[in-house]
């Protein structure tokens, strides 16, 4: 059976994906993947997602230059979520969000308000000049 | 705004939830929570789903006994996922998986095959005996 047949794809043709930096266990960002997108990924060992909003493959970095070195790709006991242990390149420490900071999830829940407690590393307008 | 206010939850009303593990950073587990699931996550410091297949909150280890205490709420920069670190209680190491390993993403892709990469710590039919 091929690889991507095993993954219970949603009606959409997409699966849940987390990526996760391999140096540091930080999670850094959650996106989605068609089957195209997996086989990229696992083809030329970078993170291929699909965007949903645009409606089409997006490689990691196309614009920003950040992309994701993919060290390991995992797949859960349901076969319907993956992992990605990836490098985060482009900037040091790596920007994962398009904010600018290190991880996408900078917000954190503190006495019934979400507080930004993350700080920005580059800010996006020179990230994404072209 | 109420915080809860904040999230984009989907079309039916739920939101992605990853819960990684305090003190190693492995991720843990994927799920769904709905309003009153983040609700009470926040209000008893456990977490607590909502079950898609059994349609209802699903306080985590109500049958293990494998409960989640929550250290941190995180949202990311879309504010339409959720990230919980967490202590996997119960069994240590921490048994996150219903197949009775630490973490659901046991699987591993080499050379276009899953791979099982990580060990069952105790046998399902003894975490769920009831």
């Amino acid at each position: 059976m091929n690889w991507l047949d095993e993954i219970r794809w949603d009606d959409q043709g997409l699966v849940p994906v987390i990526a996760q930096e391999v140096s540091t266990g930080d999670v850094l960002m959650f996106a989605w993947m068609n089957r195209e997108a997996l086989q990229r990924t696992a083809e030329i060992g970078e993170a291929v997602y699909y965007s949903r909003s645009r409606r089409r493959l997006w490689h990691k970095g196309e614009e920003s230059g950040h992309t994701q070195k993919v060290h390991d790709i995992r797949l859960d006991c349901d076969n319907d979520v993956v992992l990605l242990k990836v490098t985060q390149t482009g900037h040091e420490p790596g920007i994962a969000c398009h904010t600018g900071r290190h991880s996408c999830f900078f917000q954190r829940y503190e006495a019934g308000q979400w507080h930004s407690v993350e700080p920005v590393l580059k800010d996006p307008g020179q990230i994404y000049k072209n």
